[in-house]
């Protein structure tokens, strides 16, 4: 049987990435002990997609090799099994790749059953996968965020940005996002009932954050110009939780941020933090995660 | 009676410290309630006196004004009181005046009796002081050093490094220390005994925190752009404590640091510390310091 799947034709240039991949069609390999073929039915888009797709070697991970199949979290039903705890017809999620069928080992590839009783299968890429994750460990664990604190989110209309502002919600505090432009910032006030958010294209950012007033926790996605203007205004003993530094990734310079005396100042604590590392949690969190989901708005 | 005292005569030019002050007499004003009166048989010469002697209003105090008595930790004996719990004949600490007499409120000084027994008086001021309590609070909260682990410190021939590697030595833990010339550095491992030592003056510094290996814990007093080399040699999950910004009162820069992203790459955990925030502790800790004299060199 032929598969269709997108192989890496070439390192992308800047944000040209059509021409970096290429559809290609291949005749289906039988499977090996341990592997199980999957029918993808979505592919997730993340943040670490794009790091992969560069040559960057001191990245999280190694980039994919040009020619390779492109990689990626893909959500479908098992087809054909040779590991075991797997059947045809579980619905599972795995770091499969961008294809009609994906073909993993079943414990590399973190391949999960899952509950197929969830209304929206892409809930499992989202609130209840990695980005559910993120944002809970990062609000929670490396923020410390606690009842009533103050808690700002860059990025916060982006995939786990969206999840960090509902949790810190949730945990009982006054959460606020930046995002940018008037759109995202009415969605996150009006839709999601976020306490305040900042406009980072609009006017005077610096303003507008000290009219929101200081903050006890940031869990930064972005890093750059943006970390210091936080910096600044964080109260004593604040947290910063670094999830991403998406301002280095599309400026290609790398933050260094000015404000750093006050970390000593004000007694900061800022503090990177990565899904892998506690991957192990992660049926837990799900767990935790699903309770949430008839409170919030995911 | 008249008390001679030093007087903040204007603020200090780089490092003109003669002209910043001058030696003028007073008479003794009679005590007020609450007051005691102490003959001071030493003064301390803190990292913290030279910031009081700026005008820089976003350091931790405020600054002494120009006109008023040289202040800092002073130690001695009481010779009169009107405060409860002190007595003529009590052995004290004081935050006090640079004089022959100091005159303090007993709760504002935060004015501590000691005992009399230990040996050297000075103790009060160094392990058994603010330098001690720094050192304890840094190596094994702020930088959460734990047994088997490698600490480094730097300025570790300074006032409060001399302890903290001393510390990290009785926790278990693999000291080395950073501090300037080949007379330090010799101090540091053959008369502590601390696994090793990086010369900052050296020849490529670099290449000697290379070969020293990767660290879990910085005790860090300088910043500047020793911070940059050593984030780049932290172990993952290492933990920077930052004691002070030597590097930054000396040259008038600002530590940025440019290796800042490994904070994500390396999941580092950079925190503030600042001895007042746990002074309440003081009492303990020093009991817990007292108890390590009999095996450390201080």
């Amino acid at each position: 049987m032929q598969n269709r799947f997108w192989r890496i034709a070439r390192r992308p240039e800047g944000i040209d990435f059509a021409s970096a991949l290429e559809l290609v069609e291949a005749p289906l390999a039988p499977l090996v002990d341990d592997e199980i073929r999957i029918r993808n039915s979505h592919l997730s888009m993340d943040a670490g997609t794009r790091l992969w797709l560069t040559d960057r070697e001191d990245g999280y991970q190694p980039p994919l090799p040009v020619g390779a199949p492109m990689s990626g979290l893909v959500l479908g039903e098992v087809v054909e099994s040779r590991a075991e705890g797997f059947a045809p017809g579980d619905l599972v999620r795995a770091f499969g790749q961008w294809s009609d069928w994906s073909t993993v080992d079943a414990v590399m590839s973190g391949a999960l059953v899952l509950d197929p009783t969830v209304s929206d299968r892409r809930s499992w890429f989202g609130p209840l996968g990695m980005n559910g994750w993120t944002a809970l460990w990062g609000v929670e664990k490396t923020g410390a965020a606690k009842l009533g604190e103050r808690v700002l989110v860059s990025a916060a209309a982006g995939a786990t940005g969206i999840l960090a502002v509902q949790i810190a919600k949730l945990l009982g505090c006054e959460a606020w996002g930046i995002a940018g432009g008037a759109a995202k910032c009415a969605y996150l006030t009006d839709e999601l009932g976020i306490a305040g958010a900042v406009d980072y294209k609009g006017t005077d950012v610096g303003a507008q954050l000290d009219a929101a007033g200081g903050f006890d926790v940031y869990f930064d996605n972005v890093g750059g110009a943006l970390l210091d203007q936080v910096l600044t205004r964080m109260n004593h003993y604040g947290r910063v939780a670094v999830c991403g530094l998406l301002a280095d990734y599309t400026s290609g310079r790398r933050t260094a941020p000015a404000e750093f005396d006050q970390v000593l100042m004000r007694r900061l604590r800022i503090e990177g933090f990565f899904s892998p590392d506690f991957m192990h949690e992660g049926p837990a969190l799900t767990e935790r995660l699903r309770s949430c989901t008839r409170r919030a708005i995911w």
